[in-house]
């Protein structure tokens, strides 16, 4: 039987906002319980889950409503601005999986952790950052923040007729350990369904008194791979808003990748099909969990979670 | 020897802002930090902690951000507020709390979760709400407000010469329960340093499809008290910005209350010396765990809670 193998599965934005959403929380826990509902799928057939998600989309508000307030109240670092964002995505996850539980009468317990993720202060990504986050600024708003946040990176990522076109870009570091992996060891040798790494993790850097927070957002695919890694899971499941990773991704000779194995992937990687900032990520974090000594890693869309993990659907990257 | 008693320590406002902060992330950690060297004493000296907090300035703040903002992006409603705020204060302390415990070569794991407490929907305080919560509004702004969030009771609460004289209130209801408490027995009983219920805990309502955010706010010594005798802790520590709770308070007999009985304490606090809104919810929860069969409650200030607890300093309410 199934009884007990691991999964860790990451969410991606969809699965909490829908493109057309406008972003309001009876909106973000609609999609919530609408994922949740696949995950209790996998929950009754006997796995355990660790699950991970993004947090793209509520971090931009919340850096946008900080700019809006800043005037009369302090706004909040990135590193703090991803904590409360793991607050407010482990609550709406808590509540549903919770309640979609309790209605099954499966006593499983659920709970959100706020988890840090460590990178390195001489991640190359530090060197030229190109991951932009929060509002877009004109040119003056951008020449007055450069001295107020001296800190900053700001850059043009729009064409010069665009006024708002300036935005913060921040490193995108590689996860190299999850600060937290001995709790949420121990939450799920205790049987409780753990909800970790939201948004990548609160990224950290080891400073001279320790721990100290980052101005950077880590990828939630590979902080998700690394704790899948450490955790020692069977599987780590991507879900995505498409059905498989594709070859010729909307050429007319677009196909499906199944089933591959890691070496098949990594050739299929290096022709270049799979696009960064989207699908590319994704393998190369599944890429990452199988090298590490993960059996299996797969992508697929949320709503084929259970025929991936039961029947092999999707485009599953094995050993 | 103390070994292995478990103290559910409640932190006041003053643990994470000083009077005179604006309110910046560098000053909440340096708080942060202060009040961590304490608790990191009783850790030393072999205790279990539970950890709780306030988060007023920092709902206040996000309430505030979130105003200003709305006309750019959603607000969220005050239950993912809470959350949000967990996740800040969480975070803050799992950092400096892990950092200093692994400068003493102390392995004993801390981590924060997202908590949600359970509150009555028929709780009396929902008839005539009176907890005022985020930004004053002018009289035209609180008419606009009532009819863009009809579900919102906005009074005044400053004097008519005031121009920003008009607050949102809501309900402080009694917490019932913590939804999480498996959860963190589970994870007191792995050596975990839990920081739980902070804000109060998220509030949560019964409704016809399992728990559902509130817009509360519970008070958080109260949800203290109850998580400690969930977990039946030896001792619930509220660790505030004075040494004892007086009987006659800010007059010439003005006198400290030393160790008493629960008994003694019920005829004290009948005699109206505790102020609502102040000392008196710190002395109600510390007789409630008392009278649900806690050994101790102690109210001290932060700077005292090592000798409170190994010599017996402070406000002291016994069995």
């Amino acid at each position: 039987m199934t009884q007990n193998k691991t999964i860790m599965v990451a969410l991606g934005g969809n699965a909490i906002k829908s493109a057309d959403d406008e972003g309001t929380a009876a909106e973000q826990f609609a999609n919530v319980y609408k994922t949740s509902r696949e995950l209790v799928k996998l929950i009754k057939a006997g796995y355990r889950l660790v699950i991970t998600h993004g947090n793209g989309p509520q971090a931009g508000n919340l850096l946008i409503q900080q700019e809006e307030g800043k005037k009369l109240v302090p706004d909040m670092p990135l590193d703090v601005v991803g904590a409360m964002t793991q607050g407010q995505l482990g609550y709406m996850f808590t509540q549903a999986l919770g309640n979609l539980l309790r209605a099954e009468n499966i006593q499983t317990p659920v709970a959100a952790l706020v988890n840090q993720v460590l990178v390195s202060p001489d991640d190359p990504d530090y060197q030229d950052p190109s991951k932009p986050v929060g509002p877009f600024f004109t040119k003056e708003q951008a020449e007055k923040l450069a001295v107020e946040k001296p800190n900053w990176k700001i850059k043009q990522v729009k064409p010069e007729s665009v006024e708002k076109r300036f935005r913060r870009v921040v490193a995108s570091p590689q996860p190299k350990a999850n600060v937290e992996v001995e709790v949420i060891k121990k939450m799920i040798d205790a049987g409780i369904i753990v909800v970790a790494s939201g948004g990548g993790g609160v990224p950290v850097v080891q400073g001279p008194n320790g721990l100290e927070g980052s101005a950077a957002v880590i990828d939630k695919d590979l902080a998700g791979a690394k704790l899948a890694e450490l955790i020692q899971a069977d599987v780590f499941l991507i879900l995505t808003d498409v059905s498989h990773a594709k070859l010729h991704y909307g050429k007319p000779d677009e196909k499906n990748v199944e089933t591959v194995s890691l070496d098949e992937m990594k050739k299929l990687a290096e022709g270049g099909d799979f696009l960064a900032g989207s699908m590319g990520p994704k393998v190369r974090a599944c890429m990452k969990f199988v090298e590490a000594g993960g059996a299996k890693a797969i992508i697929t869309s949320l709503d084929h979670a259970y025929d991936a993990i039961q029947s092999g659907y999707g485009t599953q990257i094995v050993r």
